[in-house]
């Protein structure tokens, strides 16, 4: 069954007439194409039956074709109002809303408010979670890309790792893993991070032009695309011998990033996973500095389900894909965080990202 | 009056008890805190009297206070509701709302709901057009870190065009730039376009690792960030002498950029301006192949009010600032686009990136 059947099955189910989705990585998981429209609409209409449509600005009509969606294509101009166009397609369909499932995480009130002006007499009701039940489990052809996609991210810290010098920026090793990673005619998933020093205290940090010097800590923090799907990865290196108490920061979260992933398993929750390496962490005596939830999911999107939370009570199924991430960042010592990739499987866990977690001293 | 008073004004004339901001582009208008909060809720929550607040997530809150924001700072973590929080602080306030303005061409249904959840009291009304009517208008500060985007993305066209040569891909010229860029310490505003030979023809078409060859037009579109604010400039240039039917349609969008360029100045409508540039390309008979409206505004956001299209009446004043980009996309002989970003001035309008028009044979 095709994803578009899938969801047409989940609303015959459910008597909503149809789902209008509007947020591009959906678009992209029910249509392959791929487009960033910015303010201007895009959106995908499926119904229980009919046939669905994609609207697009008009100048991107050629690319979605291209993209491999052979369904109707509504191309409009930005002198056009676009909702008019969504009713008459609907309209032409023969079709009455009442209840349309739409994704309330993403929608604006403002597009809310349009489509209650083009279908009055429609209910809205919340698609977001069916929508982030089918993408939540990966099938073997979304894993292989996401394998593809670590293994360039493997690759980007190793550039990274060699571009290490004394006197260079914090910026001019991220331009060379991007231009490293362009050379593969790949992209970033997110703005790569390389922070020095006492920056890697910051979990959030931007790259800037503090020059490494030796006995710095280096943290970079980066991902790639690989054919829609995204990678994210952490590793946290040291430019001369680190000093013990760094160390022993850096073995700690080791540990726990270790520790969770050993338990990964189909049954699990989510929220146990988190516990895990937030204990080992607790118990080296940095729970405090340990300020944000282990792990997000990864796909299309490089924030997804599932969210790995201390509260998360979801329970792990095979396919699954997200990171696992501790970090512990104390201003005085250093920022330390060691993220990979992984994948529940029937028997356990498939770690996606391979670039070596033992301590490198360069 | 300070950006916060004067949208404190404007709640006190129109009885709204509050305005809860939270595009990160708006909340760094208002805090200069600049943050991609993903997914977790960023906010600033501003009353008529009594002191506003920016909620964000508690790893940030370091960086908040850093960037200048002197007022309070509620942070919550990943395991926290934080609309709980922002209902607290507004409580502690001894505030009840009747009347919450909030950005409706942002806000999602979902956070809708989360509001009205926390204010059941409420009655939501919009706060889009007078943050638009305040952005829209830039100040001589914002103008003159716009000026300074627009020299660097002059910079990036050039050091582009020293990098056009035989073999070459389009990623491998990407790379170079944003490279330079880095070097400079600053990011890109968006994903840079290098587009060459057919490619040219795709108003969004996607760099890759198609070759540069003799006899191809190549076609730059980029930006650069400047302390928060955005340049965005497109150039088209040939490699080798390009053909007769090439340099007509190059000649061609030159004159439609020229002419409404000339045309800037207070009290002109946006689609007048529109309107000149589309009948200088219908007059030489490719109108239809000028798929897109003129322009954008530009400002905190590379794309922002006003929009420069063919039914936007608003009347241009001093401090706007927006680009002007006729393109002209004809696959079986070449795509041009060339863009500029402007200022509009009393005396009429200022032309902020520098970089020659004449065509460039390399």
């Amino acid at each position: 069954m095709s994803k578009i059947q899938q969801l047409q099955a989940y609303l015959k189910e459910n008597q909503y007439d149809a789902a209008f989705i509007t947020t591009p990585d959906n678009v992209f998981y029910f249509t392959n194409f791929k487009s960033n429209p910015h303010e201007r609409l895009l959106g995908v209409m499926v119904f229980q039956e009919a046939e669905p449509f994609l609207i697009c600005p008009k100048m991107e009509v050629p690319d979605a074709a291209n993209s491999g969606w052979s369904q109707e294509i509504v191309g409009h101009l930005d002198t056009d109002n676009p909702w008019n166009l969504v009713a008459q397609a609907t309209q032409s369909r023969g079709i009455t809303l009442s209840n349309l499932a739409i994704e309330k995480s993403h929608l604006t009130v403002e597009r809310l408010e349009s489509l209650q002006e083009i279908y009055p007499q429609a209910n809205f009701v919340r698609l977001d979670d069916k929508l982030n039940e089918m993408r939540v489990i990966k099938d073997e052809v979304e894993i292989e890309k996401l394998r593809k996609a670590a293994q360039l991210a493997d690759y980007a810290i190793e550039v990274g790792c060699k571009e290490i010098a004394e006197g260079k920026t914090e910026i001019e090793i991220l331009a060379a893993i991007e231009t490293a990673v362009q050379a593969k005619g790949c992209k970033m998933s997110f703005e790569t991070m390389v922070l020095s020093g006492p920056k890697t205290a910051s979990p959030h940090g931007t790259p800037g032009d503090r020059q490494i010097q030796k006995g710095d800590m280096i943290l970079f923090d980066l991902g790639v695309i690989y054919e829609g799907y995204c990678s994210d990865i952490t590793r946290t290196v040291a430019y001369g011998e680190p000093t013990e108490a760094q160390k022993e920061i850096y073995n700690t979260v080791r540990k726990a990033n270790e520790n969770a992933i050993a338990a990964v398993k189909p049954g699990i929750r989510a929220m146990e996973l988190d516990k895990i390496a937030r204990e080992t962490i607790t118990d080296a005596g940095y729970g405090e500095y340990f300020t944000h939830r282990l792990g997000h999911g990864l796909g299309i999107s490089v924030h997804e389900f599932p969210s790995v939370t201390g509260t998360n009570e979801l329970e792990l199924k095979t396919g699954m894909v997200f990171t696992i991430e501790p970090g512990v960042y104390k201003s005085d010592i250093t920022g330390v965080r060691i993220e990979d990739d992984v994948v529940v499987t029937e028997n356990g866990v498939e770690v996606l990202t391979k670039f070596t977690k033992d301590l490198i001293i360069l």
